[in-house]
């Protein structure tokens, strides 16, 4: 279909590539650069007038330049006369910061959904949102993808010898625990934390039964790793067979990678919404795909941006 | 006056604290910090309720992350309730995409002022801006300040011995040249660049008699100093006796240190509207700064806020 276009920014190059073949399409000719002084450059390098387009950026880690390279993007097509604007971004960026938790505080995931909306996106598609009331955020539709079936399914096909415990590190994630203990037919446990005092080291209880069991961690962001790899000790001292640890988003910063190689995690598994750089790329860490969830995802809003215009 | 805030981002620590000092207030309390996958954090750290607040910040490289910080900053003041919120930028990046040049650009200067407006900035000060048609890309109200004064006032108070000549160093600086040679009551010429093929070498003619003077280059911009180097050069070959060269915005990225450093220029003068690192701090460049053409615009626009209170 000549009127689906698909773009790449900087961010994940390889997994627009694999959603790209997936859909069965090339993907579009677009530079993105920088001058001499550091500021963004981009060339669309093809018509796109009258086009559904995709622009596949996760704002990762350098986040301010791939949020502005998407904004700067955005603003091209618009002005190019593309007919929608989808916006993939596997990763969204900022998305801890969705409330005030103090006096003065910014609400950075808001900000960011205005400025893509004030830019000219239409639609945005996007993967696992640290809080999913940030699809409010946004007066344009949203479609909000999962990851919990593609980490099940790697844990399903490794055929694992023993009873399996469903992990959550800390009360927030228990729905998303609670999902993939579904998928996998197996029981939950959840780690609370607790600090006796200010300034002393937290105690962390376990809720449930993980006695001689292999116990998988779930998150959705596993940032500097300090969270995960805390809990996956505490979850061997207190008797579990095995740690596996798996999220959706590797944000890895700081310590990360180096606290989860000397933790007792036999295997961390993620996604490719954020891209590996080739450091962080180490034996314990197994790298799933969400081409396919993302790509059935633009097949599906592409065929209804199709009929849409059949009824224009 | 308790109702004046004036707060520093990251980009210009030193120019903000000789704007407070100009006004007599403290600058505000705020710690602009980065998470360790590099989010940005703000914590405004005293109470801003019903204030007129005035943010300094340039969007001078590294531009992204500099833009980021004053769209964060000022969407925590908005939610903090401050009353005016007027964003100093005496430098605003990506002003150099002001328009469409090609087929499918983007028009980064325009998406810049919607972000900031988006955001919610209720008035913009800034400093010769590389196009004055930038302006009406707000809808808030701007000040459009000017730097050829002070660049004007160093010349003046140097005692130059001979006879002075002003030159653009392209034919779009003109009208900044005169403005120039007005306040130094000296005559103008203009360097004509014209390429005979395409792969050939610039031709630099001179219009405007320069023989035996001292020429004084001005332009906006200085980023790497190509065109200006180049042009200083070509003076001195057609018989000027010596060659200044002056600019608002001292961007000078990559090779422009050197090659100022190993051009015919004596002296390069320069505002501190873009703040300079140590490593470009060499003998050769002057810097001055427009602490108190910003610290009265300042007072003027406060003034106003303050007197239409009064009419509420
Ligand atoms: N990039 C970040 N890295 C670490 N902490 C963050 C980041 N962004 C926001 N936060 C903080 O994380 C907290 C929210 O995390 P959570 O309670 O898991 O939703 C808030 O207190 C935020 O200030
Ligand atoms: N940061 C930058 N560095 C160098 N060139 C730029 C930059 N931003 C925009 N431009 C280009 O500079 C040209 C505009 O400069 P001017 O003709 O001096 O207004 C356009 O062709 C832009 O593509």
């Amino acid at each position: 279909d000549p009127n689906l276009k698909v773009f790449s920014l900087n961010s994940n190059r390889e997994l627009a590539s694999e959603i790209a073949s997936f859909i069965g399409v090339e993907l579009g000719k677009c530079s993105v650069q920088r001058f001499s002084d550091g500021e963004i450059t981009i060339n669309i390098e093809e018509s796109i007038r009258g086009c559904d387009v995709f622009v596949i950026q996760s704002t990762s880690s350098p986040v301010n330049e791939h949020l502005m390279e998407l904004l700067i993007m955005i603003d091209a097509l618009k002005r190019a006369s593309a007919k929608t604007i989808n916006i993939v971004m596997p990763y969204y960026g900022y998305a801890r910061q969705d409330r005030k938790a103090r006096a003065r505080e910014p609400i950075t995931a808001k900000l960011a959904a205005n400025l893509l909306e004030t830019a000219g996106a239409t639609r945005v598609i996007t993967l696992d949102l640290h809080a999913p009331q940030i699809q409010g955020f946004f007066d344009i539709p949203i479609d909000h993808l999962m990851g919990v079936p593609i980490l099940s399914e790697y844990f399903k096909s490794k055929a694992m010898d023993g009873d399996l415990v469903i992990v959550s590190p800390d009360h927030g994630g228990v729905t998303r625990a609670r999902k993939m203990a579904e998928r996998l037919k197996a029981p939950i446990a959840i780690i609370d934390k607790r600090r006796p005092k200010p300034n002393v080291a937290e105690i962390m209880n376990i809720v449930g039964n993980i006695e001689g069991k292999i116990a998988i961690l779930i998150d959705d962001i596993i940032d500097t790793a300090g969270t995960i790899t805390l809990a996956a000790n505490a979850l061997v001292e207190h008797g579990a067979s095995e740690v596996y640890a798996c999220c959706t988003h590797p944000v890895l910063s700081g310590p990360a990678i180096d606290r989860i190689q000397n933790s007792s995690i036999k295997e961390l598994v993620v996604t490719n919404s954020i891209a590996l750089p080739e450091e962080k790329k180490v034996d314990k860490i197994v790298h799933l795909s969400v081409a396919h969830l993302i790509g059935e995802a633009i097949i599906r809003v592409h065929e209804e941006q199709s009929v849409s215009t059949l009824f224009d």
